[in-house]
């Protein structure tokens, strides 16, 4: 349903809700999709979404809602649930999300759902539990289509008309006699070929697989590079574990987005995706970052207390403060944006000294051509050599400082293993405010006592 | 090929490429995948991207290597080729990556090439060039496989399997006899079905599709939510277009996520993806926002200016300035990349007033605990009422009011029809700056005052 539809449909939900119209709301969510029930319900505040969740009659739809919804708005919706509703749920469920939902049960939930689903949907469950959750394991499903390499053509349809419960069949994976994967070969390809040819003689035997600790970024690299629909997983023998398939991986690109740049205002994780959630939580996931801001803001004013001599034999230097650090601050978050953009597209990995060298000479040709431009404005306005001089001088060295601090913060986070866009703003701009202060005033000093 | 392994190959390349071992490199062009090569020629010089280029043989791997990079890269290695070749390589690619890359070149070789092109093929790509490039028709391929309703699950096999040139035999798409699309099945389905089952026993009718205007990032959305190997493209007569595959799709993901960050922070487009971008270009295209922050830098300067009185009387106000700006502008900024991510999620379509309110409380939030503490510290360091209630009372003035502009500047932007993303960052920065060192010196001019 296109979005102004989905919203009109969201809009009648809620008032519905609101109202307490149980009648008219279960009508209305009998008609709706899992998908846009999932899209309507990051819009409902809590007991909204528990009012539409209970008119949801469907083993299948419920489950479908759940595997989309926030992760907050799952534990909330599933808390009152009985546990043998949840097994059925959890029943109805694909190995790849089970696991993911499974991992943010409460223990005791966690333990009482895994004795009682079947034992081999159990043992599926507890291997991909073992990977770690943005690996390619941990988003793998386990159900990947395989044949044997000397089975025919007339064989392998047979097959696939009798395989039910496999993600995807359109990639048909071909297994040597020894369980390694050998080749890859598609249903169309099945169709197109004599009934008695065998598979060994149609397959593309040069199978692009990732092993199964890769991180889940390369894996959404690699699929979107070789335009897969799937991406096979295999073991250190070379032996199918699994597939991670196309709408998996858009995910994965969704997240890791999204990650980057909540990340780097330092906002932290993506919070909780309903209108539900929580001020004070959500000021508490921003609050440490701007610690950073504040013990700065402390060290600069001491910096700038250091030449209060100086302010004081020309205020006006004062008026420029804001202006220097909005400069660097900008220019340095201009640089880090562009560096966790390239680490993430796994261009920085090859020539990054050319790359800095680059960075610094963007922020030296920043630095002049604004340098002239506010020392302009400043001599003419105040038609003081000493001010004039500092403020420009002082802005080309800030733009060229932020240039490469702004590069170099995220790369060094990467170097000693962490997100390289963690907080990259607030610590870039204030960073950049320290340096940028105290270049400024030092050259207005100098410049003075000349 | 893993990224590890991918990095080694164009060290290599770039090597051979740089030392002019054209035998050598030869031989390792012509055992590296056109993607990988795509990915290579990324990450080197001009002259090193000709030299590689043109130890491409084949006219399938040139055209693909020349669907895979970027736009600049492109027109750089087609800019020598005859026309003919060139020709001869656009025959060899889809009609969504001919149209978006026929698009690029200058006028004489469009018309030139055009001209040349089999008589369908033109005729497609002259019917997708009058979409808007980032249109569900922009984005889509003609090629669609589709069967009429009437047809049996036996001769739609039979279809499938003389079918040739259709981007993705997976889904079947159903027609109506006067051509509207009616349902969709899967190549699964007719394989698991009675030969002499009719389409329209076995198709789903409840099909999801797109109009052709429909922008891209919605077809996206689309994709996602319903876990679509491929959205097809109807007209307002719902007859089908063509359809927009998922790798298409990855591509818009990836285009738009990487859009919101760099225009947020000012950067503009994305930069040539070649380390041959030129650093001229690269620094014109930042220069742009940097200016709002000039031009608000000389603002706040005068308004700095108006207060000099209070700042000669207090010097220590001076040193606090940086930190409040940087403490608005990162609370700012913060707010503004959760709006514009809530934005691109569609999440803001509905209750737009509640989160405008919650953030306020956010922001309230924030400023009190921060005010608490800088004014304590205040206090203990100068032991001035004055400074330390100023400081305080700004902050927390400052945060809430940071809050609600990083959420009504992007806001405001989508309102009056512009990129809500577009160079957020140095707007809400700048116009933070300029408020926050009001409040501040206003307040501190009113308590001196008392």
């Amino acid at each position: 349903m296109p979005e102004s539809l989905l919203n009109k449909r969201v809009d009648a939900i809620r008032r519905l809700a609101r109202r307490g119209a149980i009648q008219a709301l279960a009508k209305v969510v009998a008609t709706t999709r899992a998908e846009d029930l999932a899209a309507a319900i990051g819009q409902l505040a809590r007991n909204e979404q528990r009012l539409v969740f209970g008119q949801v009659r469907a083993d299948t739809t419920a489950a479908d809602l759940l595997v989309r919804i926030g992760d907050q708005d799952f534990l909330a919706l599933t808390a009152d649930l009985p546990v043998e509703r949840l097994v059925r749920l959890f029943g109805e469920m694909e190995a790849d999300d089970q696991t993911d939902l499974i991992e943010l049960l409460p223990e005791d939930k966690r333990e009482a759902v895994l004795a009682r689903l079947h034992g081999e949907e159990r043992e599926q469950m507890e291997e991909l539990l073992g990977y770690p959750p943005d690996s390619a394991g941990g988003i793998m499903s386990p159900l990947a289509f395989r044949l044997r390499e000397d089975i025919t053509c007339r064989d392998a349809i047979a097959a696939v008309q009798e395989a039910s419960d496999h993600e995807l069949v359109y990639y048909v994976y071909v297994e040597s006699e020894s369980g390694q994967l050998v080749g890859v070969t598609s249903l169309r390809n099945l169709l197109t070929h004599p009934p008695s040819t065998r598979l060994s003689d149609i397959m593309t035997t040069d199978v692009i697989a990732v092993d199964a600790h890769t991180d889940q970024e390369e894996v959404a690299r690699i699929a979107g590079r070789y335009d897969l629909l799937a991406v096979p997983v295999v073991d250190d023998q070379r032996r199918l574990l699994g597939i991670v398939t196309v709408d998996d991986v858009i995910d994965v690109i969704r997240e890791e987005a999204a990650e980057d740049m909540l990340l780097m205002a330092g906002v932290g994780e993506e919070p909780s995706d309903s209108a539900a959630g929580n001020r004070l939580s959500n000021a508490s996931r921003r609050l440490p970052w701007l610690l950073v801001t504040l013990l700065g803001g402390i060290v600069i004013s001491e910096i700038i207390r250091q030449f209060s001599g100086v302010l004081a034999a020309d205020l006006v230097l004062a008026g420029f403060i804001p202006m220097l650090t909005g400069m660097s601050g900008n220019v340095g978050i201009q640089s880090a944006t562009l560096t966790v953009r390239n680490i993430a597209l796994g261009r920085l990995d090859v020539g990054v000294g050319a790359r800095l060298g680059g960075e610094a000479i963007t922020g030296l040709l920043l630095g002049v051509v604004f340098s002239v431009l506010v020392g302009l404005y400043c001599m003419l306005r105040y038609g003081d050599v000493h001010t004039s001089l500092a403020v420009g001088i002082a802005i080309t060295c800030n733009t060229t400082a932020a240039a490469l601090m702004g590069m170099l913060v995220p790369l060094t986070l990467r170097r000693i293993g962490i997100d390289p866009a963690i907080a990259t703003g607030p610590f870039v701009t204030t960073a950049m405010d320290g340096v940028g202060v105290t270049v400024y005033l030092g050259i207005a000093a100098a410049l003075l006592s000349l």
